[in-house]
């Protein structure tokens, strides 16, 4: 593919140290070509970039020798352009199949592809083994693809095993579409618009305080029982459930409710926007994913920390992560997918295990801060279930407090009221009056530190 | 804001000519920030980067002072990740909001507010006084926002004037939503795939050969008694026309269709996805811009010369806008908003116009040549109505012909056969097979002469 | 050296488009390569880094297995360094001799030695057939290293042809170093530094007034007569004459220098430091190089445009320019010859020849707009002697004048007073009061109008 | 100098918020404009690129209503020269002296003058209260400025107290100018070529063997005898003597040569090339500060992890390096001034100065796994006395040892024989072979650990 002809222009000892060098380098890219793997050390920026530009220079806008008379043809205005899609002007998807190749870029075809299943080894090196589909949208959006797709019906292939010859048949069955979205509640926007957007109903199924600990939550049981009234109803009910909110909202039991899906049919999608980053919700998942998942949707900028603007969609059913690529009308930006693409070559495997234990150590420092704060200022800590954010309680108003820490310039702690329902995912008023705090993937040590020390001043 | 203190450095007269060459640099992104339109001449990529800068640099994640804990605080893993997203890493949008200003990036607010009201200042320059919302999403996903807000019902403003006291009072009227869209049919698959991922049906209207030419047309009176069907059966209709698509496909009579939406209360979107780059499709737009259009389709990508990505919704009713915004579910990408905010500035009025008056050039020169080409070759340049396209017969088979231009290195060339219903958007046989090529807006000169003589050798 | 494997990531047909497209895109940086001589057509940006990124990756500080314990290992501290110096952060050179291939960089050594041979190609192409030299330092310090080779003696070849045989016998003969530099007077700083810079007297030969035109002018014999003065005295003199200097200054006449100092066996250097741009410079010096010239030195950033701080040194004598080579002290900065080579090229020789051709109309448009302005005001267009700067005549203080005009932000005009002796190169009073104006390679036309305009209005 | 109107794009309290992270963004900055000093921590690039940008966009050639009509007027023919130069494309210099405000360009003068502020409190940070100087070439070329400044002759000023009175007394004595160097011999070609350069003669004292350990060395008295007799025969002698080199040649001791110098009106330079970096060789250079230095001559790639490029000249005596600066023949680029800058602001105090215990460490580590290594293998680690470097014995050809070594990728061992009197500055045979190798700044514990380890394998 290239001759670097140095010949004669320096010794020839000289010459071959510097091929061998540049060839080393260059092996890093052809690694990741060939292996199409996580790397286990990430790579330079400088190695990445050069990838990048040797796919990007394989669409045809780059072709020295076309003659372009479409009506699209990846011109550009500027310069700047160039940087901000790493120079594929033609964006990724075609004519409505988000990872259906574009004859015009081959390049962003095979860089697509290529993140998609650098993504799967990712997952698979964190014990989830699915399919993965990296998205050129956001968890809310993506969550709407997912909806979409179910909403359409399709054929779905049901493997069945007879339990006593043990041989396995591959069976069709169609599903007809779903036209409700069982919404365990969470206060998060996002899923309520998705589920508008692509034209559903929601159905919420009311949270109850725990008797057992300080945690808002939904059994299990009254997730089945809305389902089943649906049903009755003759409604094709699909279950949202999430598993990463903020506490006192509990993650829901995902891995009874993919037990329940399983048994009786009923299409599942789970929201862990960032749920990727610490091994307990990837726990949940894994178990859930025993049972019937049709779908966990999570962020790309919370997870792998991109800019926002990407989502990842994975799930054992590769059919289905087809479904999903085939609602997306027209094409993308292939930014957001450039984006997983650097940050899971950036960081290769090493990194991203460092960051996740840091990440609980973080928490737990956290955790330890919070509790001796509480008992300096007669507050509580409260009891509640979420291995990245914590809650305190707060005699002062919380709105007030979380404006003066803002003020501060502490961002992210969010102070809930206890009559803001809303808020706490209640619909009636909550025992305290409290703030929540994060201690998320790549936080640092001292944000824990300081940001307490800020808290400790102004409740 | 900033205080550049070189005293003493260099002599006094020397100082204040630096300065004063500064401060006329700064002064040109000041202009845009104090103008907030299109520039008459555009700016170097160094000054949009810079003004960029600024911006960005208003973002918390930038905030030197910050402590962050919050679940989402744009972090990133690789400093490629700023180019790619011009350092504006908590992306657009809030809360299902994408005009909202979110409060962890005051800066990709304020270039987003910019974004759209520098857009509204190049729509007005051409004459077509509406308000503009930049989207980061392409034409497909735009039509969709468009058709969710319709369906989802909302308060319509009837402003109404007595014809005798000239008072005008504000009235409300709710709007139930559309549940079914009309469709005069192309064969484009975005919008097709727009309508069915918000849950709507499609109604098709079917295309007619023209009498009086060769085009391919839907009369205005079938799209109506379409509508009328609808609205008979108790439905709420929403009429899509398309005004740009590939010839022998006729633009529908975009001023026809809005007068009868005005006068029947029926919603009317209009698919231009490159009807800015022509004042032909402008003077279209226009004219159904006095009756009733909620909104208009355009891509950046075609028209502004961005990467693919973007798309533009505008409209007279800013009403109509503010819920199409509200629709998202969650945030964005921020790069397809600065990849239209680059293009505008870069490129500037004057460069607009001249590229404008380019494309006409060489779609002239396109005519011209192939007209010669017919009459070499026996064959016949169609007669259709498109001031971006042109076809022309050919004698081999056409899915052949654009092959083999593929091979040539021709990009865009599409190749009909008659029996090619999808491609020529006519439910029967159509009477020539003909090859289309397009002079859009940055077509080079050489780019038509070059494909003429490739088309010449192959067919 | 790269495999670039995408199979299966996209269909077959697509793969091999996309690894066509990139194959022909590294196919003009191959064609660089094999080649070494200045493209036709300019190559990209893009294509020029690619090329550097390359060449850079060959040198032991991007060995990704090198143990570094050396006590210089191209450490950087900051990112930015990468882009100052293009990743050569070994710079050029090794153990004082500038061309040595330096065994820690043979990336760096290998783009030195390509920059001399596109540099030779370019001259070629320009008909001046040389050897050559990209220094890292501008026309100033590069006269310094041509004295300075010149000085310290060295052997030289003489091949002496005999006129009966026609025998060629290679003799060697030492040349004991010179001592003294002859120079016909010009008022230029850089010369005399050099001259004192390296240890050796100067003496100057005192300028006349032509008799035939306005000029100021060194007649040859004068250079002569003090040169057989100094060898009289038993010294080593080198004449340092000068090619391109600021009218009334004309240009010294080179051949006929060039005949004396072959015949006297006198070393002869060519102060051009702006002569490749402009074809009457290179009749000259084509004329002179049949006869005794050691070194011609230019400046890349006067005839390459690039940033100052690179040098060109060329001469039929590639031993000499060995000599001079071997004069640096240390190694230095790899910037100034990338620069020079990232000139070459991105302009190629057609954008180069196409500069030549416009700065050639911008100076017959710029004595047009003298004479008429002169006509004008009852002031005279002098009839000088350079093809790149023109002088008129200023009744008001011509100090004043140029003052006047840098405050209007016309940069490059000299006003010279009668009675300025070191600005117009004649030791007594000059016949008129007068401001000099250039329209050197570059220049735009509309720079020429609008300096004249402001011109006419100060004077 | 610049208002970011942003007024009314966002919610008030954001546009404050926003207005003032850009403030403290942009105050960093102008921190640095109105300190002029080494800041204690690091500026990110970005700043440092801002900076810089605001910087470059005061010379003429950025002013957008210049009219340009100079034969020189930094045009450049390619974006890259941007990258390459910073954009200061003027350069820096005027007429010969390197400092002289260059009127064409405020900007890249005043960061010129501004580096070498930040220089100076860079050294004084380190306890070395001197005036300094940032050169545009290297060691070397920097050696050859300082000789040559010498060897010019000029107005020394001599401030005289009266004892009795303690009145001073500002006296000048003119300086004839230096016309031989005397070179304690050590095997760096550098400064033997720099000689040479400017044209002077070099009067080597021999070097002797340690009797109390393994070192190399040249008595002060045999210094001073070769100083006497040069000036005994009519001579003006300037002493170079060396700080920094390979053992086992000894430092020369700086502060008695001083003293001596200072009795007897003896210039003094002092070759420090990587004496910046450790307090051994700053504690003797303090010494020495306090008696004659004209000058001390380091490298910015060695000690401030520049590429290759760069100088630094340094002394208590701010009339002689005006003296230096007024000896360069013309302009120069401005990289490696720049370099110099960035390395200064992107490190800070605190860096380097945990560079320089990092530095210690590896060096003392280096030591111990030497002596490890020698025990084990029957050699013996040299008693010498170098903080950067430390030598081993070889019973094999050292020569040999380092060519495996090379082929192992280890850079930067030398191998020298007993024979080989240049590399080890010893005129008779030296006692043993060996091979040396530096843990000099930037160094990494792995290197060294896998340096030795590798040599462990080859020994």
């Amino acid at each position: 593919m290239l001759d670097i002809n140095i010949k004669g222009t320096i010794p020839k000892n000289m010459e071959e140290r510097g091929l061998n060098i540049l060839s080393d380098n260059l092996g890093e890219i052809e690694n990741i070509l060939n292996q199409r793997k996580m790397p286990k050390k990430g790579l330079s920026d400088e190695k990445i970039e050069l990838l990048l530009n040797f796919l990007a220079n394989m669409d045809t806008d780059k072709d020295p020798k076309a003659i372009r008379v479409g009506e699209r043809e990846a011109r550009i205005s500027s310069e700047i352009h160039k940087k901000l899609s790493s120079n594929f002007c033609h964006g990724i998807g075609r004519s409505g199949n988000l990872v259906d190749p574009q004859p015009k870029a081959p390049g962003a075809s095979a860089m697509y592809a290529l993140t998609n299943k650098i993504l799967e080894s990712f997952l698979k090196n964190l014990n989830v083994n699915v399919n993965a589909l990296a998205t050129p949208v956001s968890t809310g959006m993506s969550i709407a693809l997912c909806l979409s797709a179910l909403k359409r019906g399709f054929l779905v292939e049901n493997s069945k095993m007879d339990k006593d010859t043990k041989i396995t048949t591959k069976q069709y069955s169609k599903y007809d579409g779903a036209n409700v979205v069982i919404y365990p509640y969470a206060s998060h926007k996002s899923p309520i618009k998705s589920t508008s957007f692509v034209g559903m109903r929601m159905r919420f199924v009311e949270t109850k305080l725990s008797d057992k600990d300080d945690c808002v939550e939904i059994p299990v049981e009254d997730i089945i029982s809305a389902t089943e009234k649906e049903l009755k109803d003759g409604k094709n009910p699909v279950i949202l459930s999430t598993l990463t909110f903020f506490p006192p909202r509990r993650s829901d039991d995902v891995e009874e409710i993919s037990k329940y899906c399983l048994e009786n049919n009923i299409p599942h999608i789970i929201n862990g926007a960032y749920a990727i980053q610490n091994h307990k919700y990837l726990d949940k998942l894994k178990k859930a994913l025993k049972y019937r998942v049709d779908a966990i949707v999570s962020s790309t900028d919370k997870n792998l920390m991109t800019p926002i603007g990407g989502g990842i969609i994975y799930s054992k059913d590769k059919n289905f992560l087809k479904e999903v690529s085939l609602t997306y009308p027209g094409r993308a930006s292939a930014t957001p997918i450039v984006n997983t693409f650097v940050s899971l070559l950036s960081m290769g495997m090493d990194k991203y295990t460092y960051l996740m234990k840091e990440q609980v150590k973080n928490k737990n420092l956290l955790d330890e801060l919070l509790v001796e704060l509480a008992n300096k200022t007669e507050n509580k800590k409260l009891d509640v279930d979420s291995p990245i954010a914590s809650c305190i309680t707060t005699k002062k108003d919380p709105i007030d407090v979380s404006a003066k820490l803002y003020n501060l310039r502490v961002t992210g702690p969010r102070g809930i009221k206890t009559t803001d329902h809303f808020g706490n995912c209640y619909m009636q008023d909550y025992k305290y009056n409290y703030v929540v705090m994060n201690a998320s993937i790549g936080v640092k040590e001292t944000d824990v530190i300081n940001a307490v020390n800020k808290l400790s001043k102004v409740i």
